[in-house]
């Protein structure tokens, strides 16, 4: 008998449809084809998917768990998601809400090198939130960035990452824009070893001609786009740089077709992010405090052997409301504010300032 | 004055807020903070989103014309879907409706190497629909997976496709099968010449060893899911192989709320699509006739250089649909039909010689 991954989907069908519905979606996600045409016991009883259960959840809504065999996924990391969501997602009426992983795949992906312990670690920051701030805009040149990147880091941030707009573009080509920053936060460290992570972008050759760079530049942290570069480029990258801490960015994850907590939250950490970006409510984007708390709930989790991945709620964020983050997500999170500091002009250092002290304050509150 | 992408989003909104809404998109594609802050001119001018137009549809939807200057795209696959719909995929009450792509990027990207005329050549086919059929299930060996490809063979088929969920799994090693089903579609050859699509996965270093696999195969054409391994590994294989004929397939594209005509047509084709794969209304999908009228007119539509990408409505098709579907798409199309072939059991051969003979005779009607 093979080990099975119980994959989650909410949908919305008729209470007359739903057991149907559900040996369709079983079917969809592991043999496509009908399985009275299947002759082969092996395939019927190790291939096909099975449904688990079926649960109303009112309104229209039920929750439909179905077993796929681990098998059919390869142990790698885009078919793993071929096969919990590939063809299902092109149906407009159910979700990807969730899913349960056996050991073996569990061993298999491995998780993040570093995690909530290691990023504090880095910083030196035993017990207290972490913070974060964004290079931009895009159209600035690498010097411009660095000057930035200096008046962050004398403010006495702990991380800099590059916009996720960043990549490999003329105005600010990647190798000559990481040396140049990494040198400035350097040149202006104070008694906070801040770190600067750079955004990576393009093919698996150009990421990791990226990575090297950024290890010349004697740097140990990158940003990551999982769902533009695809996570067969992102897994292969975390496991072959343990020395690296890898930041996950939310860019085309979508609204609502894999649930945020699952998607952010868990599956980006079982592929290994060390932390990993997501819209705060209440901010630019539209989800609501409980799933913000569904997803750093899952990228903290307890879970096996695997490390817990550091919530990075972002998009929109103020200084005014850090101690209403700080109350709603604890100390296990590194709060992002980009723009709003940027906005700040020639005052850009002390605002840091003023945002790092006010979380550096409610850790010892 | 730098060239830009029409990126055309379909956002629902009040009329009082969506001027404001439109300026945010504009500012969330490009540099994504407050532009206030920016003080360069050439930033200002020449890599914020500039909002082009604003349009009503009617019920509450307004389509938004939004130009993202080409630069930021670094004329790279990935970092191009991260412009046109990157952060704003987050936002579920909007779509990436269409865009509108310069000369520059058109040239950059330079869409499939072979297209509706190249694959037509290769099978002989000078005006008639084109056929295809996919093994399955998963599970099978690499020799049952044989024998039904030379079952599909004999019956005359055109294009045999691995299904998507064949990956690179250990009951059918990608490395055992493809050898093994290409000597028997050549073996059980007739008047057409079969070609048979193996289905590749994983990190770019797997993809490039399967393509070889592919070709010491002597095969000239794979299946890959872009959304799967990533648009930066989909557009660097094409750009690699100019002798492999690309069939896309839609895996995990629904996730991301892309207008298909637009992803699965145009973009696909744009990075580089021989065949585009898609579910075809009536199916076991809710796509609509317009959604997939829509679709194959995005993929064969007149666009300077860029050849034409075979449109394969699929998923769920039957033979007694044909005449149908060839009314509908005429007759650059590429017929698919997989699991109700398959349910013929012994009568394999048959079925498919039927489905063959209907496209054929409807050619000549």
């Amino acid at each position: 008998m093979s080990a099975r991954i119980t994959a989650i989907y909410r949908v919305t069908d008729s209470p007359a449809n739903i057991e149907a519905r559900a040996k369709a979606i079983a079917v969809e996600q592991s043999v496509e084809m009908p399985v009275s045409a299947i002759t082969k016991r092996s395939v019927l009883d190790d291939i096909v998917g099975q449904v688990e259960d079926i649960r109303d959840l009112g309104g229209g809504t039920f929750e439909i768990r179905i077993g796929l065999a681990v098998s059919t996924t390869g142990l790698e990391a885009g078919q793993t998601l071929n096969m919990l969501f590939g063809n299902s997602s092109l149906h407009a009426d159910m979700v990807l809400h969730d899913a349960i992983f056996p050991d073996e795949v569990v061993r298999a992906f491995a998780g993040p090198h570093h995690g909530v312990d290691g990023l504090r670690a880095r910083i030196g920051a035993r017990r207290r939130a972490l913070t974060c701030s964004a290079l931009k805009p895009q159209g600035l040149s690498p010097a411009e960035l660095a000057e930035l990147a200096a008046q962050f880091t004398r403010g006495g941030i702990d991380t800099i990452k590059d916009d996720h707009g960043l990549a490999d573009q003329a105005y600010s080509p990647f190798a000559e824009r990481v040396p140049v920053v990494a040198a400035a936060v350097r040149a202006a460290q104070g008694t906070v070893p801040t770190r600067y992570f750079p955004s990576l972008s393009g093919n698996l050759d150009q990421l990791r001609r990226q990575i090297e760079i950024v290890r010349e530049a004697e740097l140990d942290g990158v940003l990551i786009a999982p769902m533009i570069v695809g996570v067969p480029s992102f897994h292969t990258l975390v496991r072959e740089n343990p020395d690296i801490a890898f930041m996950a960015h939310p860019a085309l994850a979508g609204a609502a077709r894999l649930t945020p907590a699952f998607h952010l939250g868990k599956l980006f950490r079982l592929f290994g992010a060390d932390a990993t970006v997501f819209p705060n409510h209440g901010g630019r984007f539209a989800y609501t405090p409980e799933q913000c708390r569904a997803l750093a709930g899952a990228a903290l989790a307890p879970w096996d052997d695997v490390k817990p991945t550091v919530p990075v709620p972002a998009g929109g964020m103020t200084a005014d409301r850090v101690p209403e983050m700080l109350d709603f997500y604890g100390a296990d999170v590194m709060l992002l504010i980009g723009g709003a500091l940027l906005a700040a002009g020639p005052r850009l250092t002390e605002e840091t300032r003023a945002f790092v002290d006010t979380v550096h304050a409610h850790g010892q509150g």
